[in-house]
């Protein structure tokens, strides 16, 4: 008896072997979820560094010739600064924050990856870091051709270190909003909005470029000032385009399991799709409104789709992406008019492109996600925006009091690239 | 006996556990077969959504000053207006197709991924999607300057939704082609003789830009017209370079095994070699013949040779790879000269080198893959450029006969970023 | 007793079975390793690719406007040459050598790959080729505007057929100097010096440009010459600094295990954050000494920066990292002074840029990596920038007094565009 006890035992753990072997033969080992893991950050933060480039060139297209050496100085130095930053204490104070929380704690990030983790928490700061920079670049553009060069990297530094961590880690960090169950998958509202409400505070801080706005019979006019490069704009959206794939894809955060990878692949068809549809309706809007097919419409609305699908781009069937991506177009269209009626000079569109149609997209987030709803979504909209611009406010009004923020009326009229740059950006002779 | 006999069948239990436990130690599982395919697609997708971005430069940078807008505008829209006529029937018109049979169903895309299918439906849609816009991009270029903006987006409606896709299917849908034999690896004439057949078709139709071809002692003779940007071009033509490697490597359709990987890799070499060997005679070629270093023909030398090695970029030796890009090369060059002459205006020289060298690349696939024969590969480019050529000229003809497909000669004079698309491209003072 | 032994014997089969499953579960398979250093190595292949258009680009903007086309010229050709020759001998001269040898042989590459080698032999080829060129593009640069183009394209045949092959063979082949204990992760040395001594070697054989110094009471001045496109100089440098995290991170050869994929990321963040350093510094030096925010510097800070940290980007933390990436900056600022103060003329500020930085970079290895010693680093890095300066030196000086290095005067004035081209770079009217 003892003998066939011992036998049964035998073949119990030979069946378990066996089992547990072809099991083996048809899931992913832990090591290999976690290459994936880690790849998928790596993957996805080049990727997410392209749209830096892309904003880079987007600004320095939309620019008069005389300010284009100044943003690509303040492109390049934005990066380096938000990264340097977000290492030296963003990070820590958004991802630091405890469960439920407000925030974390000023402290340098290091590395702390183990296995158990499932990632190497390198790749995951790599990952995040270049999300800091695309919010401050949603600045940049819109403060350009007035702003001081060095005030500038002061707010950089303040909104890469405090303002985006902080709002941040409310939601994913694991703060107070992701408790109360808002949902912002890649950040419509966490980076775009966020972002634009900080323009939005240093464009009402900084008044319009001189000479924007004249006035007509007592109506406020704008006057066009001619975009330096068209191809260079199209060449950095394309380049945020490509850029979203990894934004949005890869913050799945996962890649090592069928369910990660189908839907990082299920987030790239939404997030293609609700860009396609910005940039047609983009076209045709313009085209039957303004009587031209304007190419800037088309590549602000295509900016304007990615930005609404961002809040949820894994859950809507692509029908439904196509639709987030068109009405986040035609409110990007309706702001940029709203915004020069008020007399707001946003130099690239940068405030309709990242906080309107990033609002519109979080606010949509229950028509095809059952776990949210609509009065959180509201809740969790305000307050970053709110918490953005307020901040925001403050520090470039507290910049225009102290160390100045605006360049003198002389320097604006010679062009930042000669008064603070030393370098004119284009000596082309045919 | 009866225990020796249970004692033996635990012990081969056993073994096959062992066995099958090493071969699991050695081999990729299937969760992990499924996480490479997708991510091949996925990569692959990405890096040829850049040809994008690519062909939108190089024409860009190509056209003259004034139509340069319209070209960024027609490229970022066809870019759209692709992707959303390929999800709404173009893909299943396609893949939809009964083995051995001619297309498929007019039907909207849906993800279909199962374990057992071996990838993510959605990361396929995705790659396969970037193809369609890299074919109607081919046609852009060619018409630019005096084509109509939204006949033009009627004609990529067309071109996206049913041109290339019923051809398409044909042979990478499972059609009669692949059926009978034909053997096109990447799209040496699936796409790229595709593509520049209806560009053909369009540049025949639209006629030659106002002032391109004068009459010199009764001899028709070629105005140079100055090309914006060559910078932008040569941006471009490595942007396309750069996407081949999806284009080309990602066409092998999956990872997850060593002989996927080794074939990607020696896809990666050919191809690259083919397009350097591209370069250099295009070079030597245009030195040669013209005295001077042609940098237009070194960057479509380029180009000729990697569209001359996607028909076959895995079989050949690197040799092989080197000499099929040099001859593309060579016939890209010929090719732009007999145009001339026959008086065709291709403003960036699309139909060399995407018709001509395709259609040489598919026909020389004979010499390293013995499965397939110089018969079966002229049926084959045959039928598709005929197919993509007569449709794309009906098409173009019935737009020329009813909407209208020409701009007008005041609107040509004044330009095309002027007259339809309301903004100027540059705006530069130095 | 007999059957308690076989018992025991299938127990002990059975837990083997079972412990080896479960190690199959937790642990990367061996096909799978293959794949993932396979694709480490083409995803690297293409970030480094990448360079390629941003050396193109970075050149394309910093030259005068009459030399744009020429140095996209160079700049598609050299890669294509580049390739070539090493496909051709140059891979098999760098790792055919012996261990602890000298050199390999002049032979063909074939891919030899098996399962044994753990990676696809042709996906090593492909990454490896980038780095040539990118060595290569390193001399383009800073002898820009006055070399002859085919000229050029023999040096560049030598630099990436014999200079960079042999010295690089010395140290990544397994040759003297990997053997002696030099140390070079990913190339500061190997690659940027090499490239770096072999610019100063063309700059000093072939004089400064027509103009570029005069004489102000007897001392020499520099006469600014103003660069073509600082837009295009932008994006020039981030896609090489996009470039730097396959340059960096997949030199690591490997992606199939914690460890591996560990110390990619790592060396991502690092590379990432000495290159910020770099760009913070440029900006706040040429602030503080030249009172303007001059965006060149900057943009080259960053790029010191990343060379610098590039000999050792595992071993730092990020806060050695930053301290390295901010000193390289400062090198190359004063260098840059000092190059213009000797009467040497480079064009794109390379020789700063990749040698001072590089040697920089590669003698503070022993600050983060004990198997090093500062004696050794300064060996390799004497032996390889001597080797490389010399050689060079020998190939321009040869090439000036057989088929002559230099444009003429003519030609120069009117620009090497113009001259050898045939192609004006810009067509722009507004």
């Amino acid at each position: 008896m003892k003998k066939q006890l011992l036998n049964l035992l035998i073949g119990i753990i030979a069946f378990i072997s066996l089992t547990s072997s072809s099991f083996a033969e048809t899931t992913m080992s832990e090591e290999g979820q976690y290459i994936f893991n880690s790849l998928a950050f790596y993957i996805g933060g080049v990727l997410v560094a392209f749209m830096a480039a892309g904003f880079c060139m987007l600004e320095s297209g939309l620019v008069t010739t005389k300010s284009v050496s100044t943003i690509a100085a303040k492109n390049i130095g934005k990066f380096a600064i938000a990264s340097l930053i977000f290492f030296l204490f963003g990070y820590n104070l958004a991802y630091g924050i405890p469960e439920g929380g407000f925030m974390g704690s000023f402290s340098i990030w290091s590395d702390k990856s183990t296995v158990g983790v499932g990632y190497s928490d390198s790749s995951d700061w790599f990952f995040q870091t270049m999300f800091v920079c695309a919010t401050v670049s949603i600045v940049s553009g819109a403060v350009a051709e007035r702003i001081k060069i060095w005030p500038f990297f002061v707010f950089a530094v303040a909104m890469a270190g405090i303002i985006y961590p902080i709002s941040m880690g409310w939601q994913w960090g694991g703060g107070w909003l992701s408790t109360a169950g808002f949902s912002d998958f890649a950040g419509s509202t966490i980076v775009h909005a966020c972002g634009g409400a900080a323009a939005l505070a240093g464009v009402i801080v900084l008044g319009a470029r001189a000479g924007r706005f004249t006035s007509k019979g007592g109506k406020r006019v704008m006057v066009p000032f001619a975009a330096s490069s068209i191809p260079l704009t199209t060449l950095g959206t394309f380049l945020l385009w490509f850029g979203w794939f990894g934004f949005n894809g890869f913050s799945q955060l996962a890649m090592g399991t069928f369910d990660d990878v189908n839907a990082i692949s299920k987030i790239a068809v939404n997030t293609h799709l609700a860009g396609a549809a910005g940039t047609v309706v983009g076209a045709a809007v313009s085209r039957l409104i303004g009587g031209k097919t304007d190419v800037i419409m088309m590549l602000n609305g295509a900016l304007a789709g990615l930005v609404a699908i961002t809040a949820e781009p894994l859950t809507p069937s692509p029908m439904l992406a196509i639709f987030i991506g068109a009405i986040g177009s035609i409110i990007m269209y309706f702001g940029t008019k709203m915004l020069e009626n008020l007399g707001l000079d946003d130099v690239v569109g940068a405030i309709p492109v990242h906080m309107f149609a990033g609002i519109f997209g979080t606010l949509v987030v229950p028509l095809s996600n059952g776990d949210t709803s609509f009065g959180t979504q509201v809740i969790g909209t305000v307050s970053v925006v709110a918490f953005s611009f307020i901040l925001s406010y403050v520090v470039f009004s507290a910049l225009k009091s102290t160390i100045g923020l605006r360049i003198s009326k002389e320097a604006e009229k010679l062009g930042t690239d000669k008064a603070e740059i030393g370098v004119v950006a284009y000596s082309i002779r045919d």
